[in-house]
């Protein structure tokens, strides 16, 4: 890996501390990191470097995977940190800056390779990618890489807007888009399970799948970002973003070698074949959702517009289903169904393939018949790629049950979502980054439903706090004669599990 | 279940002790015996009813897979039986047996409803037939049927000449030839589960199956047969029924509601498509075997030409393994490829399923490449039916390990095959039954096997005993760039086991 200076505005901010200084240690541990490797923290507070490693040594105890860690490797790694105080919009602070990472750079005699992560509101972005130009940080003979997190807009045209400002001081190779969905380690394995198991390959065309479905359901409502919440909705926050490029990502067949242009590429057709809505007709496809009040794990949990922070009479989406298709030879036929929101029964964030059933009348009807197979990937809070498939019921000869067996079952330890990020971002292999064509896309395809939703002219379902969302969730599939895998009273662990009969 | 009468010829020998008793005694453990069933055991010894019922009370004290057995139920099951002298040649008895069985079928008001098992040398074979349709036992009202057991023939005329004198007295269908692998609880089950599981029959086709192998390796010698096997061999005794029938019904596709009629149309179409092979080209793919002395389990063995009652210098064939191809659509271009052998290293019967990789340049040269996808029917000694997929390697990105999954794991308490061929016998159900058809077209495919060998124009392959087979079994799979699974460093228990690491 080549030597790297990680430039880190909002360093003495949430995400850093929860997830950012935890990933890096983590690749530190697993010498992941760059042999050259510098972070300088910048933030308004006027910290010293002391400080700045206090601050992280303790995030890496609060929320480091690694338990226990050694008290040499924390002190160790805490040497590549410094902090310099920096105001956003002020053109000199950058200055100062360049001259100090110059000053490494020529001390160390390192290539002038500068990583730019902008944990900052995306207010900010046009400002820091502007000074970043003007101060001739980025004009360096190294490489430069933009690392910005989500939201990216606000709608399409706010999204075009923040894009082209971007594009005045980074070009589009060197933007990394973080969706930390891509990031998973779930999904990644999936893929990779996808490529080196030709069965699964054999079986992946619109001959044998059903129906695809992503779910992501939290059981939290609003917590402290109401008052940003209920200006977005779970359209904005998790379907525009998350749920698509999940759709993208299984959409999608990644093939040996393929890099990230080619997954880019391919991502990008699917979202141009993504058959679009009108915006007369988005509620036959999407069911919009609010939470009522309800119980949650036995307690009652207020409605949403009785939560501190959100608008009276607010009609925001909590929940969002949509039955998507896309239109090519490959997916013709085959309903993709998304579903997210807040305050549901259960947390979950799982893909499930559902595959055909070319014998309807074995499989169907009686006792003991035989349940369509399944390929499920368990992103969240379990992880495990499987297959259910049917087994014979004990000894008996004509009755089956449907049992889960694990391809991939948890490992317990897998890296969290932005080490593979991090260190993706760090190796510039882009290809669990959203690109801009897919952004742009996404948001060209929510923007009938953001404006049937301005207009109302979508009905707002109520949903009791605690349930698996409105019904018409369910109706959406029933319509297909599909449903809502795992609700109710089938949850994975009710399945027998291979070797544990 | 219809009223049954049980004729049982041979019914002091070894079979009806080991196999017959302890099966009838399992099915009415379990309800599985017609409400009115007498069983009528035959013999030349001047055996009583209650001598009889002592020898079946040890038989399943001895054989049942039931242990610790009740001794009340064991008490009301033999009320059912009594037994009869009878000599074969003797006209005279078989009116006497009439007699008998008439007098029970008046008293109880039930359907003279027949079936002959003729638990004897196939020598009695013509003569039980020919007495029973000349004393009038299979003349009844009811219906009748015929159980044999192999060898049904000694090559393609005397089978002809066997069929041409039973049909005499039986028709077809009312003939019921045991094939005791046909029997086998995982050949039944995996029929089930490829019938319940649309993903596994999506997967079978030519487009994905690479390969079939067949194997059934022993580890004994040729034991207390000597005899009779020197004049046999491995391919009559073998390959002729029970691989072939293996392979017929890997072979074919079981729909729903198939019947008997269905799947024999089937498996004929199957030994009509076996590309036939031409005496002088037989050594190109049948390797042919004879065990020399070695190495088994640490202890030193004969050679096969050693042990005794094997005649001096004998070139009878212990081991074989050859390469059959379907010459029709649907298994155009895969290999079947079925050895079985005495004195192997490991006792093991199993089907394996071998898919296409492809994807070659993943799954093949570096470490923690992927392995080929395999489908595993473990029939001997262990029973179960797996799926041997890649994982990942812990928590590794490209690394992948092969790892079996079961998706019928050995419940430990399936039936035994007799159970299974009897009770369909009592059915009627002659689905897992040997058709004629079947029998004559097996040894009309194997005829130029057995010339080219009785004129020695095939090399006898010595091998040492405690190996996995001759050098050349090896090499026929790895012309077409196979291996056979699992020989050598790769047993089953090796791998990891979902749940289980």
């Amino acid at each position: 890996m080549e030597p790297t200076t990680f430039i880190l505005f909002g360093a003495t901010g949430d995400l850093a501390k929860r997830k950012i200084y935890p990933a890096l240690f983590n690749l530190f541990i697993e010498g992941k990191l760059p042999a050259s490797f510098a972070l300088i923290g910048l933030g308004r507070r006027d910290w010293s470097d002391e400080k700045f490693r206090g601050n992280i040594a303790q995030s890496i105890q609060d929320f480091s995977r690694r338990k226990g860690q050694d008290a040499a490797q924390v002190e160790s790694f805490l040497q590549a940190f410094s902090y310099s105080v920096l105001d956003i919009g002020n053109l000199e602070d950058y200055g100062k800056l360049l001259h100090k990472i110059e000053t490494r750079e020529q001390a160390l005699d390192v290539a002038p390779n500068r990583l730019f992560y902008l944990s900052v509101g995306p207010e900010y972005f046009e400002t820091i990618a502007a000074n970043i130009e003007a101060s001739g940080l980025g004009s360096a003979n190294g490489w430069k890489r933009l690392v910005i997190e989500k939201p990216f807009g606000h709608d399409l045209q706010t999204a075009r807007a923040l894009n082209d400002m971007l594009g005045q001081a980074f070009a589009e190779e060197q933007i990394f888009r973080i969706d930390h969905y891509l990031g998973k380690p779930m999904l990644q394995r999936f893929k990779a399970i996808q490529q080196s198991n030709p069965i699964i390959q054999a079986l992946w065309t619109n001959r044998n799948i059903a129906n695809v479905q992503i779910t992501a359901n939290e059981t939290v409502g609003v917590e402290e970002r109401a008052g940003y919440y209920d200006h977005v909705g779970a359209l904005r926050d998790m379907f525009q973003n998350h749920m698509l490029q999940l759709l993208m990502m299984t959409a999608i067949r990644t093939s040996v070698g393929g890099d990230a242009d080619v997954v880019r590429f391919k991502k990008k057709h699917i979202m141009e074949a993504l058959e679009p809505l009108q915006k007369a007709d988005v509620g036959l496809s999407v069911v919009r959702g609010q939470y009522a009040a309800g119980v949650l794990h036995g307690k009652p949990v207020a409605a949403y517009t009785s939560e501190p922070g959100i608008a009276e009479g607010s009609t925001n989406d909590t929940f969002i289903a949509a039955r998507l298709t896309i239109d090519d030879s490959f997916w013709r036929g085959v309903p993709f169904y998304i579903r997210t929101g807040k305050r549901l029964k259960e947390k979950s964030t799982r893909i499930v393939i559902e595959f055909k059933e070319p014998l309807k009348q074995v499989t169907t009807g009686e006792e003991g018949a035989a349940e369509p197979n399944l390929l499920v990937i368990e992103m969240s809070p379990g992880e495990s790629i499987s297959l259910q498939l049917n087994t014979m019921d004990g000894a008996a000869k004509e009755t089956f049950k449907p049992m889960r067996i694990d391809i991939d079952p948890g490992h317990g330890d897998l890296p969290e979502a932005y080490e593979n990020l991090i260190h993706d971002a760090l190796l510039g292999d882009a290809t669990y980054f959203a690109h801009w064509d897919e952004v742009e896309a996404s948001w060209a395809w929510v923007q009938p439903i953001l404006e049937a939703y301005e207009e109302n002219s979508v009905p707002l379902r109520q949903y009791e706090a605690g349930t698996f969302g409105p019904a018409e969730a369910d109706e959406l599939l029933a319509r297909d004669g599909y449903r809502w895998w795992f609700d109710v009273a089938e949850p994975a662990k009710q399945l027998m599990v291979a070797g544990q009969e």
